[in-house]
């Protein structure tokens, strides 16, 4: 990623200054600065090279300082990044020229009961602690009311943006990144009636570990994990204050970008 | 159902006036003046004795004429109706002591390009014209931008109410009604990657029939139907301007009526 | 279609005797003498030209004769051809040859109440008689016992052969072709915990239409109306009695053609 | 469970000789002397009271020793038991007067590389070694053709007996317990076209862990830990030599049980 780094920076040229950030204090890339992690503060851009892993990792610290985010895909699949590793020069010139639009993102907010937080732009996911193969054993509620018990591998709680992650492997629905909602889908529910539910960005989900013996989970925030679940232990998941800002360039087409890659490059 | 409409008559008494609709005219309910099914204007209240069928065929005119609607359970399932035959008393009592609230749902518009339009509380469905068993070919554009083509046997477009009927069967999600948004399902589709995808109220869904020789749809709202596609024919689709207004006891909870009636019954 | 069939004709030359059947006694094909349908007795391979669903059409005939069958690629997939349209003269050389394997493919065999009865090589399905949208209650029996009633758009009780098409998008597994068996499938099932049932080939598998009013439902096999169902009324499915014989090159992948059509072509 | 226990020895008096196996070595049951695990040889009927768990656990060795098993229900679900609780003295009576047949269900066997092998009678599954929440990346082989690689949470390979079990949960269809056959199934697969693919039972499956770091995977064999699976490593499946053998009273209904005990406790 390195020869990449440079090339970038060969191309910024003196239109900016450039940092790298502490995750990365072993690269050495011309012309950029080491800032450590907490100082992205006074940023106008993150430039992200890599997958969507990537953008994932600095969505929180983004989100947190209002920075706006672009990508340079060097992944797979890169449905977040703005940039394709053969367009990096017109891409950067759009940059610069402001020749770009700001996409709001929501984010995920979950809380444990002990006080445990984070942010998520993608999902929250209550899963197997090990890999006993126990299935888990969940209560699901909507603000106050109960939904259902679902005994299932797992359950996600994902954004618009995680739509077109793991929750569409587990059989859940394609949603418009503009609608604010929290897309709930279990993962291989026992019950064969259980479906995917949407719920608006208002309301609050609670995943409640039942109180049977062994019945412990992991909970995970964009594949991080946050912390454990046991008996009668939840995790509360509400829409976050704060927004991720994605930079477009304008004529950005979420559809037809969704083909390419979730469909093209699968095949 | 008349021995029913005649017992609620004498239940509500002298509270109200009650007045039956022309669809009945043939029914003799104590009390009851008949109108012609214009004439809803100038009411406060439309009482539908039946299944979910019945209750969405009066949402149109209670929608334009701002009336809410209470239903009174005489169907199978009944996801709308509020009373159920063994709480009629109970149902009008709170009624008309006004221990109610309203819950808002929105409707669907849809215009053919003659110029018909309908709204619709459940769904708008394209499918295939008549029983030749050929697959229909249909082109999706969300706004001005093409999403894919279908070839399928039809579309669901749902409301988050009509998200626990049709759609349901077709793979699509359960949708809190309190989230405007449009559910976008194919039937049958060809493709293995199809998903549906959930559309925010603001903007349009375009269903076109592709110019094939005999790709010929129909259009239905729900279940009624508005007209026919032929090549290069569309539906445009968008939230309707009212909203469709129920009665609701304090109390209500979705997902426990959810659960009872599409779980339990159906079991 | 004529030209590429003048091409074989050519490249065939004096190797065998080419016969044209009824269906296409418009086409002028050199050195191919018309015969009629029924005529195809004394043959040694059906040769055909187009899409699966042109071989679907002979697969009846074909079975009934003990004659194996090779198709030539015209249409857009075409699963069961082995010859694509860019390796006609290589196919052809193979096939004079003798450098191939048949491949055995069940078929099934339906038969309605008033007697009527067919065979087909993917699937017979039970499905709604118009566009009225009306919702079939189908009653389903394997052998004497009693499955479950479906409420659904029909049934589809397919081949292995036929798993890979209607049988796919209506959520059905894919069965290797060398495991007889038929594949159950509903459409749009209101009940949510439907889910595909697969027979053993000695066993019987009956669809009944229920007893209600306006519950009319067509029996198509291959696509081609058989008859309808009223209420009451049967179709009974079996396993054929005589296989459907293709021929196939040594060296023929299941799934890896499984892969370049359904999926690489579809993206 | 002693105290049912005690019952059925009661109730069996002295029709039988009991043993209990060294499993229950702590349970104190009148009349039945207690036998070490490998001293089923000799035995007539192997008498199991739980759930299909408990079922499942002594499925192995009944088989190696063509023993029948009859179950007693006490589980939640207990689709293999034949007796439910409260039919225990009719169960035994039927089972001392011959009053009932051998259904043989189909067992799979899975051998690692390093030897380590097995059988099972409901699924073999691959899953993440942990709950770092990595995707696993596998390669599916049947018999020497290549399948597709599968990026996903894991993958059931399953008897028509467990059609009924994980494999339900993970979308695939229930099979005929007289089909033999294997069933793979995907676990929240990446690609969104993937299947379950039904495969026919002298066939073999293959699963091979991709060569990426950190790719490892877990073999389990109804629900019990075979061994792991690092880069390039397989796990081979095939059925099994010995049936299972399980005593089923005249009149037995595959499809009412599974309604009765799928659908309606589930709801």
């Amino acid at each position: 990623g390195y020869v990449l780094a440079n090339q970038v920076s060969e191309l910024i040229g003196t239109r900016a200054n450039l940092f790298i950030d502490g995750k990365h204090r072993g690269a050495s890339v011309k012309n950029a600065k080491k800032i450590s992690e907490n100082e992205y503060a006074g940023m106008d851009v993150i430039l992200v090279l890599g997958g969507d892993g990537t953008l994932l990792s600095v969505a929180k610290e983004a989100s947190n300082l209002n920075l706006p985010v672009i990508g340079i895909n060097l992944g797979r699949l890169g449905f977040l990044a703005e940039i394709e590793r053969e367009e990096i020069e017109e891409g950067l010139n759009k940059l610069f020229a402001g020749d770009y639009e700001i996409e709001e993102r929501m984010m995920l907010h979950a809380v444990l009961l002990d006080g445990k937080e984070t942010t998520a732009l993608n999902d929250i996911v209550v899963t197997r602690a090990s890999s006993t193969l126990k299935i888990l054993d969940l209560d699901i509620f909507i603000d106050d009311e109960y939904v259902d018990d679902f005994k299932a591998d797992g359950i996600i709680i994902a954004t618009p943006t995680g739509s077109t992650a793991y929750s569409l492997s587990a059989g859940g629905p394609i949603v418009d990144p503009s609608l604010n909602s929290m897309i709930v889908t279990p993962v291989c529910p026992h019950k064969m009636y259980s479906r995917t539910i949407i719920v608006p960005p208002e309301k609050t989900v609670t995943v409640k570990c039942k109180a049977a013996i062994d019945n412990e989970a992991v909970v995970a925030a964009d594949s991080e994990i946050l912390g454990k679940l046991s008996g009668n232990e939840t995790v509360v998941i509400q829409i976050a204050q704060k927004n991720f800002k994605l930079i477009r360039f304008k004529g950005y087409k979420f559809f037809s970008v969704l083909h390419n890659k979730l469909v093209k490059k699968e095949s």
